[in-house]
This record gives structure tokens, sequence and C-alpha cells, in this order.
């Protein structure tokens, strides 16, 4: 148990490392991330005024917002770096201090907008309903627990 | 001629209606194009890292980044809306006023794009080389004319 933890670290360690070289300086890691949360935000909530019934529902609008949805979500994650800990943004110190569980939240978060993208191929809307509050439920889950 | 032209004009301005109509209030519109391009500039220089041999080729790293790129080249433009225009950032006056020279330009990016993730599937770091400069050029050549 003791050697399995202390695998996880090392290959979370090691991707990390990985992640961190693909950005020239920490403040392209924190760009990077919130400029992929905000488009991803912003297609998110097209299809939240469908859901909600705010705007009159467009399969075709619905399906082309979550295919981006699907695609955006794998994106951010990368700039989560630990050299960027220090850096003022919303992201609470114990993000830091609790990468499995964040990294099992966007792997769920992740999961759910694939979902959100087959929903949406259905053309139903009851379906897009359904997945659309899975996907905010998952987007939600981590912004309580770790933006301020 | 003159019907043609002002039956461009009317296209041109619906689609903006619709695209302004997408965004709560201009600063998002603003916002969500930086933000797009940023994502794609930081993938798209991962590529040129490898096209220019500051870091190995890695044939999987292309294909990825090339991919994103691809994803993302269709998203600023929606952004580039005239409500935006009073709102101070690095885009010329110009660019508001020769809207079809701007469209015809994204649409050589978003064309480029492909070309570089078709490049990239290929596994070939010459063809990669070749698309890569080629997708430079056409970015280079809009923010020439539209970028202070």
């Amino acid at each position: 148990m003791q050697l399995r933890h202390a695998l996880f670290l090392s290959a979370a360690l090691l991707s990390s490392t990985a992640a961190m070289a693909q950005f020239q300086k920490p403040e392209d890691a924190v760009k990077y991330r919130q400029s992929a949360l905000f488009v991803m935000g912003q297609h998110f909530s097209r299809i939240g005024a469908m859901a909600n019934g705010r705007v009159p529902f467009d399969a075709k609008a619905a399906q082309d917002n979550a295919a981006v949805v699907m695609a955006m979500s794998k994106l951010p994650w990368a700039g989560f770096t630990p050299n960027t800990e220090n850096i003022k943004t919303k992201a609470k110190p114990e993000l830091w201090m609790e990468m499995d569980k964040v990294k099992a939240a966007a792997d769920k978060m992740m999961a759910s907008a694939v979902a959100l993208d087959a929903a949406a191929k259905t053309g139903n809307l009851d379906a897009v309903k359904k997945a659309f509050g899975d996907t905010a439920a998952s987007c939600k889950a981590c912004h309580d627990a770790y933006r301020e």
C-alpha cells in the first residue's frame, strides 16, 4: 500500500513535470486553464439556456455546443501545475493539497461532457436536460470545493 | 453588383446579430475570442517547437496538438462582434472596416489548420514543417494587418 502510494505520487509528479514543460512560464499555465474553462463555460451556458427553457431548443445548436464542451473539457487540467500554486487566482489552497480528488473530479467532468455530447446527438430535449444537469453538478462540485 | 454587395452585407449583419446574441455582454465576446486564440496559440507553439527543432519531434504530440489547433481555429471569430468595436483591445480600427477581408483571412486560417491536422496525422516531420509554416503565415497575415 505504501509502495502503491509512492508509485502514484511518482506518476503524478512525472505527469506534472511534463505538463509544466508545456508552458513557457507559470502565468501561461494559469491563463491557459482560465481561457479553456471560460470558452467551455460559454458553450455550456448556451446549452443551459435551452435546458432551462430560457431560449427555444435548437437541436443543431445544442449538438454544436456540446461538441465544443466535450473538446474543451479535456484541456484545462494541464494548466493546474504545481508551479502555479502561488499565483493569485480563485483556486483555494485545498486544490493543491488534494490533487488526487481534483483529478477524480476532472475525470468525472470529462465523462459527463462525453455523455452530454451523446445526449445532444440524440436531439432529445429531455436527454439534454438530464445530461446538462449531471454535467453542471460535476462543475459545481469542484467549484464549491476548490474555487473561492 | 450593388445588389450582391447589399445581400452580402445583410447576411453578414444577420450572422453578427446571431453571434452577438450568444454573448451576455460585449466583454464576454472579447474575452471569448482572446481565450480561444490563446489556447490555440499554446498548442500551435508546441508544434512550432518541433517544426523548428527546438524540441525533438514527437509524432503523437504533434497529432494531439494539431487536433486541438484545428478545433480551436473555428471558435474565435464569433467573438469579433460589432458591439465590441469600442472596447480597447489590440484590434486595429481597420478590422471593423474590412470585415469581408477578415472573414476571408479567418477562412484561410481554418483551412490551413485542417491541412496541419492532416499533415500531423501522417507522422511525417517534413509534412508538419510545411503545414506549420503555411498556418503560421496565415496567423501572421491577419496579425500584421489587424493587430497592434
